[in-house]
């Protein structure tokens, strides 16, 4: 089980069908996405790698198996907005430590600014990702259970105490091969 | 944050609001269940807790920190419908292993028989309980955010094949502490 990164990416590269849960803890609503969402791996010379690694200041001979995620959903919030986006991913592993790093992220669509964050790959397989912002850390968690059903949490919490706002949860499954669920 | 089952434990005691989102994965479904959960803890010398080391021929003596977990919850699947039970549990940690063991659970309300598991502490202090049935099998991820935040992920799984049938998400908040959320 002690993945690095570039077999967690390999692992993750696909289509995946996503039925996540939000819930906002302050109110105690519940809210309901559901998404397709489609990883592709990247060369490491490709245009919009080099270019994250410039927004960050980064050598884009450090990165290793960068990638990108596309997804396009629908919230049971508001059913007439369609969820849609993509985002290019670029790993920096620790050259001292083969399970931990940095993982560069462009903007994409719902975010203001270039981010990133700390990886960790946990001794269980759990791949978890902390990223501060400037008044909120986000951490997410993503683990395979069988290489067709991949799990994540994503916790947003406020910088300035201990609590946390959103806590959602995603159960993602691989399409394009035979299930017999 | 190397817990041992005794800390973890201890972390668990209180009175919970749980939001919890099942995603039943055949069907794409979701389904959100609303909760109060309290957790007290028992004296290895309660007669539940000795009636449970008999059911499953174990030594009394080798139980620690077991405790009741009772609930009262609703479903958004069918609002009359209370769930609401209680369930004693008993860790028995492998006398090598620090962070191993079993947990022994009685029949509790929903289940037609007495169950073991096996738990191990990861490294980041999560809880993962694998319980096996007939024909299924039970993982359970619990981890603590901070003091007053518990997440808990579920999933069963179909012995037959590697398939996932639901995945469960429970956000946990402390009841009863002052909370700037």
């Amino acid at each position: 089980m002690l993945l690095d990164i570039t077999e967690f990416v390999a692992k993750s590269i696909g289509r995946w069908r996503s039925q996540r849960s939000a819930h906002h803890l302050t109110f105690g609503h519940f809210e309901a996405v559901e998404s397709e969402i489609e990883i592709v791996s990247l060369s490491t010379d490709d245009p919009a790698v080099i270019d994250l690694c410039k927004s960050h200041n980064i050598d884009p001979g450090l990165v290793v198996s960068p990638f990108r995620v596309s997804w396009d959903g629908q919230s049971d919030w508001n059913e007439d907005e369609v969820l849609k986006g993509s985002n290019v991913l670029a790993p920096v592993p620790d050259p001292d430590q083969a399970r931990r790093g940095k993982l560069l992220r462009d903007q994409g669509y719902a975010e203001t600014m270039a981010a990133a964050g700390d990886y960790t790959i946990t001794e269980d397989g759990t791949f978890v990702l902390v990223t501060g912002y400037d008044r909120a850390a986000a951490e997410e968690k993503i683990w395979f259970v069988n290489p067709n059903v991949r799990c994540r949490v994503s916790l947003i919490k406020t910088s300035a105490v201990s609590g946390v706002v959103t806590a959602s949860f995603s159960s993602e499954i691989r399409q394009g091969v035979k299930s017999e669920q």
